[in-house]
């Protein structure tokens, strides 16, 4: 069996190795943000549940299991029905696993035993989900300086427990608290975990950077294969496959951070554009723009990749106007980000600096600080410009206080509005949409109206839009570029002339092992501020 | 956009076109069923709740949305958050939409009008989801002979509704009961529907036949793509991620039946091997043989096809026992299979063709009849023979009468124990595997050891095990074979010769097409009384 070797978590071959010590790393880091907090008391134990497998309305089809993302952050365990528990002052972790009946062997393999989960995942101690009542009941108390909990009543002999349960600003949903059977004999926090364990997640180790680094490598080469096999008359979907394939055959991802949205032509308006309800079956022109989002994920860890590129491997002068106003956004932004930056500020430039490309083009007029003020450019890119990304797509924390969210067109999208800091991860996705409806109520707006040349932009309705979306890890100075594919209208020329070279995969693949260690060579870059690949403008 | 042309659901290209109307005589039999149920009001009106849109935690991770399957049987909807209604007298249907935000357009798309829904699943009338009560309160009876209704009392002015509720024998759930704001103003019968309903969907149509053999056809093309692709080396994810790719660029299948199980050497014994706790990652050696279970999904029905195979295309003397053994109680059981005959029968038929051939083999000693009075079989197959497919891959109403289950082992897992319809879809799926912790505990059981030869059994252990699985529909005199995959060990090694030569994917496809439209000719078949791949022993 691949997934567990001796150095940890790994899908064989060329698949990355990820040891467990990131999550031991992760436990540390939250018992010592814990420790600090004024009010817990030395015997606290934090207590999290994994998530548990599920069957579809009511049949018996289970959907393939993937962890909770707090438990994966602690633990990396793969198996669904656990729950884990860390000691605040030691740091000493316990897992619960189910108890599984004799006939899991026949039908779901070997039952393994708790030393072996004690290995495998690099925990302190392992018992079964029904002693955990037992196992917490009798759990030693570790720190001798226990004035704090010598303070309080009797019941304090038994730890507090500390368990999750938190907004998640994206979604509005809030967490599940964990719950066992004999939980009411505890006394219970439930405000204390959510923000600590939520802000130490925002801050990525070297060790997640690494995961994250290898989901964008495999996810960028699976966008050029994608770009290298595209042809009139194929589907949407198809393309989809090709990168799902890419990247589970090849980078050992199973799933995929979210839906593929392979929109083409008028369909790449829709930011979303994929689900169920539009499920990429549009047929292709050869004069279409594809707008491709779509990122693998590795042991949990996302990636989330746009290309814009138009299917016959050549720009029109308006998909280009477009493309370079988009990537020229993106490229500002990714100058400026570095440690105390507004994110709001950041989502502000990508749009100032789209709104002078679209006036120098001759799309717009007028004066770009009035354009701001009327809020033109979510117009044209209705979306934030980026999000924290991690074990989520959109990763936990965007808004420490969601009453302070800007509600504004445009700005009441964005799904962050922090300052940044170092070791925080996260998508910069400026676009450029012309949908017809939007444009519309704008036209008949006359605030808005006045800036807009009709005649000019009609010419732009069929293209859709464009995203330009790339995943960066904040440093100290600047920051660092993990995405890895032709992003200039040259390079993605350049690229796709070799489109009928290379079909047979195998082929493609051993070109991108031999290719820089996969690396995509980046030094024809237009923004040559960035050296190569992977420094951003740390090295300024 | 290609998912709904004139003609009804359609992924574009080469894959299938179905029409609505399946749904509607659906919906007629249904309303046909309950017609004649004595106690039933002719005021009553079938209310059924679509699959809503789910987020993975406390995320907003939107796994794909999948129908509901009985709704999906009922309406063929792609979307979540419906409500349908369908009147039982008259068989006039309703869909309720959900009222979609304004910011709908820019993130997933134009907001379709109820008219477009109206012709899109070809109902009698869309409302939206909030005018459910207002609607269903003021439904108009179309019966004329309304003698029941009037003898009631005056609450059954507003019509009966009839909602689902029962157990899914399979999963052990019951499915939720259709739900809205003002419900409780009716009287709602949650007995009568559930059972009509499932044994409705256990006798398919003609028009649900055509999808069920599209997606037998497209499964077991993939099917026979990773038999040519397949090398030691490989990891068994690798094939999981060819078989997907293929069924959904060739086939437009976004959705598999099942997670595959790419079982390889000793992890063929495990039945349901490929969960999240073991993800199909072992290595292929040349001398292991593969079991590789695996459908494509499309359009909400399912296919679920088992091949063996060595890895190398060449079967070993016990690999090649244990493969005929399978091989020919599948095709008794293909032979005997015809409307009347008990699933139980043709259970125990399965397991003793296999004790002859292990018998035969010399694996085993005595008397066959006192072998199947001790369930020796269920040592080496501890599986039921199959079970019903359709839109669930174990699709409903496989016990009648969930007490019936007779509880000895390997019969306890049947999933069905009806006597056979014409019209319904099963899988026949013998198996025989060595499953060392089973072996043993066989071992130190005197009434079940006398049988086993340990030294013989031995030199199995490492094989894993073996399953053939072919998805069948009952036909008046017998059945019809819908998968089309190389099975005895000769049409396997013929078709693993060509492993070398069809490694681009377009190539195969073409070949696929001109192969007799896509039927794979199974003329050589050992078992030749099937006279062609289609119509099993109808003809004899």
């Amino acid at each position: 069996m691949a997934t567990f070797s001796q150095s940890g978590f790994w899908r064989g071959g060329n698949t990355l190795k990820v040891s467990m010590e990131l999550f031991s790393k992760n436990r540390q880091r939250l018992c010592e943000s814990l420790s600090s907090h004024p009010t817990l008391p030395s015997r606290a134990l934090i207590i999290l549940q994994g998530g548990m497998a599920e069957t579809r309305n009511c049949t018996d089809h289970e959907p393939i299991f993937r962890q909770e993302s707090f438990f994966h952050w602690c633990f990396g365990v793969i198996e669904p029905d656990f729950l884990g528990a860390i000691d605040v002052a030691t740091g000493k972790s316990i897992l619960f696993i189910p108890r599984l009946p004799e006939s899991y062997v026949s039908w779901m393999g070997r039952i393994k035993e708790p030393n072996e989960f004690k290995t495998i995942y690099d925990v302190d101690f392992v018992y079964y989900t029904d002693e955990i009542e037992n196992v917490l009941s009798h759990f030693q108390p570790t720190s001798v300086n226990d004035q704090q909990a010598q303070s309080k009543s009797i019941t304090h002999q038994l730890p507090l427990l500390l368990v999750l349960h938190g907004l998640n600003t994206d979604s509005g949903n809030h967490c599940k608290q964990a719950h066992f059977n004999g939980i009411e004999k505890f006394h219970v926090d439930t405000t204390t975990l959510h923000p600590v364990i939520s802000e130490c997640r925002v801050i990525k180790t070297d060790l997640e950077l690494e995961v994250l680094a290898y989901t964008n490598k495999i996810s960028s080469e699976a966008h050029k294969f994608v770009m290298l096999h595209i042809k009139p008359g194929m589907y949407e979907y198809e393309l989809e496959a090709l990168f799902q394939y890419y990247c589970y055959r090849y980078g050992g991802m199973r799933h995929l951070s979210y839906t593929c949205i392979c929109a083409s032509g008028e369909n790449s308006a829709v930011l979303h554009y994929g689900h169920a309800g539009a499920p990429n079956d549009r047929q292709l022109k050869d004069t279409d723009l594809c707008l491709f989002d779509m990122g693998g994920e590795y042991y949990c860890y996302a990636s989330d990749i746009t290309c814009s590129f138009p299917v016959s491997g050549h720009f029109t002068r308006e998909q280009r106007i477009v493309y370079e106003a988009v990537l020229d956004a993106n490229r500002h932004v990714m100058e400026s980000v570095r440690p105390g930056v507004s994110w709001v500020d950041m989502h502000l430039l990508a749009e100032r600096v789209q709104l002078q490309h679209l006036l120098k083009a001759g799309l717009l007029e007028g004066n770009i600080n009035d354009m701001m003020k009327v809020r033109l450019c979510a117009i044209f890119m209705p979306h934030g410009l980026g999000h924290m990304i991690g074990i989520d797509t959109h990763d936990v924390a965007g808004y420490l206080d969601p009453t302070t969210r800007i509600q504004l067109p445009g700005l009441k999208s964005l799904r962050t509005n922090r300052n940044l800091k170092e070791g925080m991860c996260l998508t910069i996705e400026p676009g450029i949409y012309f949908n017809e409806l939007l444009l519309n109520k704008a036209y008949s707006d006359p605030e808005q109206a006045k800036f807009l040349i009709k005649s000019e932009l009609d010419k732009y309705l069929g293209m859709g839009g464009v995203r330009i979306e790339d995943n960066i890890v904040v440093t100290k100075d600047g920051c660092r570029l993990l995405t890895q594919v032709p992003r200039t209208c040259e390079e993605i020329e350049q690229w796709m002339k070799n489109k009928h070279e290379k079909l047979n995969v195998d082929d493609y693949k051993k070109f991108c092992e031999l290719n820089g260690k996969y690396r995509y060579d980046n030094q024809q870059l237009k923004v040559n501020k960035i050296k190569d690949n992977v420094s951003c403008n740390g090295d300024k």
